[in-house]
């Protein structure tokens, strides 16, 4: 039956649309299936018994202040603790910098009021993090595709995209989700540099930055910009950072935040004023108890080397078990494997035969804004058990085996 | 100095403006004010000790499902409960008739998102919620404003509101924020019934309906409008129904929920995707087992108990050290009185001097989205401990006595 609200739907709810992967997670959601296709951490490693400790910490020590309203910028110690810890990379920054938002989709939902116009054009990488796009499209944004290789971004085609008078430049350096790949240091040192010379400024989304496994850390886009200006307290620059406590402590708290100007953080606190006050008061009093002491960066160790172990098992599994016609990059850290398919093969048509198999992954095909990578999928290594690993995989590679012999006819 | 990202504010960014209590609020964190300026519950109230309980059990019996990512509609077993709840008033709804978000002030965002198109026309009563007016503003809303009395909007007015094809109307039938009226009986009929009539929509904002003092409880819009239509099962009607955890248990932990037909419901779930995902998983976990025994049934009576003794303690020292020039309302529940001043006094003015004898409420202008009420002023009674009642209602009777006494000459 309809409702007299049907009738008043407003322009842009027609480009908000549901979440592919979250519509596809629903499918996935039968016991007996095998899925790779959500973007969890791993339910293992989240730190329950630090986490409780410290709730009743904070309900004995802090009591009703715990539960009652706080300021929209976020506790004040938690924004000092991030600031720390940010300061340890060398980016100046102040807790002036720093809003906590509810979840780093949060942050890019206030970017998109803040800064996107009906048909504003984006920079994006190709692929890219559906949920920017997802966040972006209700406020009308169009997207220019920089596209990617297994060094990230290609600037070397960047340039071009700068002409057409983008707002702004979205990019995931480390282990990009979905590719997994990271930004190389001379492409990151060139971006911030062209980013500078066109006056277009940065968004760099780094949820997954602390989980590396191997080799060195690479600076982050805030720090070489930061470095460029001198900045030398405050950050003044032309990158809006993003992280979360989403992977290194746990998603279900819903808490991340942004680095950004000054001026930027307060626009973004009047978008938080009017979206939802503030971010739950108990969380971010129970996040900064379980970090103040330097657990998360012990933490941190635990997930990498889980992560570690269940990427290696992928690849060995995809090694043993896919034909040679599917490649997958070997992400340096973060939580997913990209696979390429045959040119011929259309990963948003497999994924119903993966279902019947009892096995799921993510088409790759959403990730692109503007068309292509009809042959990619997305593959999440950092949820699944190591048997389900070792399980699901076997089912995708005799499956994927069957469609090359298929195909060979 | 400037960053590049100031060069580029969306042109939305202009109408989100700062909220003018959250900024009062800052002026009155001297800790030697006495602040009736918040529209905070008393934190003497929340139940601490539940709430610990209720961490531990989820903890324990959850464990890491706690933690990770959720449903974007918010936890099942939590909106059975609100379904079971809103049953007992005898309105039909369902689970998918129910979403939940990051408090009611995400619910009026979302709103606004859905269906607010820049021009719209919003129908509200003057005074009204200013979190309502700052949420809609980023979305180019204008308002028509209905005037209200001691019984809430003037309904007899809202024809010639109807007339001028408004996206819906927005009232908060119960201890209004800010005036402290609630709608009557006859008016709410009546409004459920032009509304129908003019097929335009209605928003009933109920944060405070469970806090009545004093009276019977009068049927709600959307259990009116339900009972027209004889909806069963599931409500398919013209109401969106909002209400809230923050003031029956606590605003920390930022959660509410919509009720709503369903088609709008999966909007508002959209709408949710892009901006936050899901409210946090631990919280109404939490929340649940807070309330699951019937455990919030009886905590509201002490509430009620609490904010009923700290409004006649109010009332009583208003008589006893307010000049008879200024007159208040007695609201029959909720949080708020409603001051009205000689013609001739400007409570906007006032505040400065109320701020230098240490004491702070509200200026009424900001509530009238189209002007007046200068001469209004919101007094919250919920917050203070009855000594600083007392204290503070008679620094402000002394310096409302000293203005009508020099207004006299």
């Amino acid at each position: 039956m309809q409702t007299p609200w049907e009738y008043r739907y407003a322009n842009r709810t027609s480009r908000m649309g549901s979440s592919v992967i979250r519509e596809l997670l629903k499918l996935t959601e039968q016991p007996d299936l095998i899925s790779f296709g959500g973007g969890l951490p791993a339910p293992e490693v989240f730190p329950l018994e630090e986490f409780k400790k410290a709730c009743i910490y904070v309900l004995d020590n802090f009591g009703a202040q715990s539960l009652q309203y706080s300021t929209t910028e976020g506790y004040r110690p938690l924004r000092e603790m991030i600031s720390r810890h940010t300061h340890r990379y060398s980016v100046s920054v102040t807790p002036e910098n720093i809003l906590i938002t509810s979840g780093s989709q949060q942050a890019l939902d206030f970017i998109g009021r803040v800064f996107i116009n009906q048909g504003d054009h984006i920079v994006v990488e190709s692929p890219t993090y559906l949920g920017a796009l997802q966040a972006w499209n209700a406020y009308g944004a169009q997207y220019i595709a920089v596209p990617s290789d297994e060094n990230g971004m290609i600037v070397d085609k960047l340039e071009e995209a700068l002409r057409i008078g983008p707002k702004f430049i979205y990019v995931l350096p480390n282990f990009q989700n979905p590719s997994g790949t990271t930004l190389s240091l001379e492409r990151r040192t060139k971006l911030v540099d062209l980013a500078d010379r066109y006056g277009v400024p940065i968004v760099e989304d780094d949820p997954y930055g602390q989980l590396r496994f191997e080799g060195e850390h690479l600076p982050s886009l805030v720090w070489l910009d930061s470095k460029r200006r001198g900045d030398n307290g405050s950050y003044t620059g032309n990158v809006i950072y993003l992280s979360t406590f989403s992977k290194i402590l746990a998603p279900g708290v819903r808490l991340a935040w942004v680095i950004a100007p000054e001026q930027v953080i307060r626009k973004l606190v009047q978008s938080k004023q009017a979206a939802d006050l503030h971010s739950a008061t108990f969380n971010q009093m129970v996040a900064f108890e379980v970090g103040k002491g330097g657990f998360l960066d012990e933490h941190v160790k635990l997930i990498r080397e889980t992560y570690k172990q269940r990427r290696d098992l992928m690849i060995e599994m995809m090694a043993e078990t896919f034909p040679a016609e599917v490649h997958a990059t070997k992400p340096l850290g973060g939580m997913f494997l990209w696979g390429i398919l045959p040119e011929w093969m259309d990963a948003s048509e497999l994924i119903k035969l993966a279902i019947e198999r009892k096995v799921a992954y993510v088409p790759g095909g959403s990730f692109h804004p503007n068309g292509g990578g009809k042959n990619t999928m997305r593959i999440n290594f950092s949820y699944s058990k190591p048997e389900l690993i070792r399980e699901g995989i076997t089912r995708l590679g005799t499956l994927l085996k069957e469609q090359v012999a298929a195909h060979k006819g």
